[in-house]
């Protein structure tokens, strides 16, 4: 793609850099920049400290083409922002009486009177353009320099967010010159992240825009494809120009081109479908029904859960047989589908689903090691199971199972061949 | 505090600037460097690019006592962590014949034929103490240069972390002079961050050292306390000083000072005592089951879980009277306490929880609006129950609810008073 705007990001704040990790502006950022077609080169995060401050808002000015600094603009001595960046940009301050008055005015609304630490916040860098605040006291600022923007911003999400979209996204995408960058976000379950790799790498590796990044998660595979294009359009069009083969080359398999996550689609066929579901789950504990009930409106399909975690809930609740399970043990294709059978038919649903299997870290044998796992489906259709070992830690093997009872309720609802 | 060791981090590499959001060796390495009283000044996400990335170095080394790079060693052309570090220090690199050897001998190990372009990941800066990657290709370097240390990680955190625990914190350790830092979490569930401030402040405002920052998540509230002394003892005994304090002033209310979260401490509690229990959920939907059984060995203590979504498997499953539900509805104190009842007589466990109300969007009237929930615990000592409205969204609510059970659980089984 062609060398575009390149942006630098500061979060300010010795708060930021601690064990809380509570720094989320920079991410939010570089998704609304990267719509608008720019792209970030390089994310600061720095703490209070006058001398440093300076040196970062240097150091972005002699290399990206825009600098957004959130934070550090309130009324507070650690608070150094405009300080630093008017010392990097070798320009002034001066106290502005309009917005000192607008402070003024602000407190007198809360019936508070103003402490005079607050004027602080009325100082503006020479030639800024002010930024107006309407969510909090502290205005932002624009400032130009030998061709690059300058925008300084309030660090609370609140406040930064609707300042950047209305003051300083318009203001970047005239200066962007109209190029316009989509993503898309494909995402298989319950397939390895090799295996899809091997599939549409010949594929994908013929497109230089869009871009292709595979990001493997624990039961779930997703790749982001990100085109730039004049227009909207031309960029929607290479996205689905690749998207089109990467469909070809796993058919079947992609359960989501739209953000939408394997509950909610799930969810959603269910739904359409006018079908009822009923659970029982042993070694993922609650977790596929935790997942499902935080879809809205799960209450018009998942009927009842069952969490049978020992033998006997099992035997009580689902009417596994015991004698079954003495035969071939709970975990075993043979009780997976006698608990997907039973919830069924027990809560007099359309749709069952059983899981059992070993999550570990101990319980395992030669035979049965843990990351053993049965999946059963149960319906109009017939019953179908899955057997798979998923390696990882405990809450890895969970997951994993409830992404393969979720792909495979999808494929059932869909009529689809069996994993 | 005095001014200690000041540290920089550089997070090298493009796909850490998009909207994938993987970057996490730094806020890693912040945690392992504050516990070696290393406080981190600033960190730096910087794109592949040489430019770019020898800034970068150029600024970090000239403001940071330490700079620690992670990623861009690989062998492609887009690792440029070397090259940009080298041209920063104003040095020459050469290919050191023993790593090229041993990158042959590994490649071999997996019977596979070294890619020329491997070789690249043999250079070395002048000057720099090689540090073996036993767990990868790329090794890492030591440089040091007026006074500053920098250290070149690869980025594969299985990589990094072992390489930074056994080759940079030693040296960091011994240069940091001795300053100790520790940190204690307190953890409070089911209480306004509000209430938990306006009752610790007068404590922890008395303090400089430890400083204290309060935390407000779903359910819970933290209490970060980060204590500065020459010796581990000397800061240990500033943490408890202070955590004291804040216990006295918050009776019974911290449910972990170790790092522990609430399912784990009311997991613990159930196994000492040897008590089972057995959930049964509606609104929570099988969250309170799945995050009890998060926990290793659940099946000790967890007999079974129902997710009585519905009305009727309220009914069949748990033996909630039908007219009560008419006449009260499913959302009351008396169905929550019927169900936590019902459940434990089903299960034939030592104690019973029950869950009921509306985790939303939709589902609220004026008398039970949207987040009204009713949890209610019942054992050998009679039944709880708890009414609480919880703002936020649905997965808001829910979690929330699964927190006042838990700490309804805690104190129940510490005998302590009600919530």
């Amino acid at each position: 793609m062609a060398r575009g705007m390149r942006a630098e990001l500061l979060a300010v704040g010795s708060e930021l850099l601690g064990p809380l990790r509570a720094e989320t502006n920079t991410l939010w950022l570089t998704d609304r920049l990267l719509e608008a077609g720019v792209e970030v080169a390089a994310r600061v995060t720095v703490a209070d400290d006058a001398a440093l401050l300076e040196s970062a808002f240097r150091s972005a000015l002699g290399r990206a083409d825009l600098v957004i600094a959130t934070g550090g603009l309130g009324p507070t001595e650690d608070d150094l922002t405009r300080e630093a960046a008017a010392a990097a940009l070798g320009r002034g301050i001066h106290r502005d009486p309009a917005i000192l008055e607008a402070l003024r005015t602000r407190f007198a609304r809360y019936l508070r009177q103003m402490a005079a630490v607050n004027e602080k916040q009325a100082d503006v860098i020479e030639g800024a353009v002010v930024l107006p605040n309407a969510r909090g006291t502290a205005p932002g600022q624009r400032l130009e320099q030998g061709g690059r923007l300058l925008f300084l911003l309030p660090g609370p999400p609140g406040e930064m967010m609707p300042m950047f979209t209305e003051q300083v996204l318009p203001v970047v995408r005239e200066r962007a010159g109209g190029a316009v960058i989509r993503t898309r976000v494909l995402r298989i379950a319950a397939m390895a992240e090799s295996d899809v790799e091997q599939a549409v790498a010949p594929i994908y590796k013929t497109f230089t825009n869009p871009r292709t990044t595979i990001l493997g998660a624990a039961g779930q595979v997703e790749l982001h494809l990100v085109a730039e294009g004049r227009s909207e359009a031309e960029a929607e069009e290479r996205i689905e120009a690749l998207a089109a083969g990467i469909r070809g080359a796993l058919p079947d398999r992609i359960f989501s081109e739209d953000g939408r996550e394997l509950p909610d689609v799930v969810a959603g066929l269910l739904r359409e479908r006018k079908l009822t579901l009923a659970l029982a789950e042993s070694c993922t504990g609650g977790l596929l029904s935790a997942r499902l009930t935080e879809v809205p409106g799960a209450s018009n399909f998942l009927e009842r859960s069952f969490v049978t975690y020992s033998n006997r809930s099992k035997i009580e609740e689902v009417g596994v047989d015991a004698a079954l399970i003495e035969r071939v043990g709970a975990v075993s294709e043979e009780v997976a589908a006698a608990m997907a059978a039973g919830v069924r038919r027990v809560a007099g649903t359309d749709v069952g689903v059983g899981i059992t299997g070993i999550a570990g870290p101990d319980g395992g044998t030669p035979e049965k090691p843990v990351g053993l796992v049965f999946v059963s489906l149960d319906g109009a259709a017939g019953t179908r199971v899955r057997r798979a070992v998923f390696p990882g830690a405990r809450d890895r093997v969970r997951y994993q199972a409830a992404q393969v009872a979720l792909e495979m309720l999808r494929r059932g609802l869909l009529g689809l061949a069996a994993l």
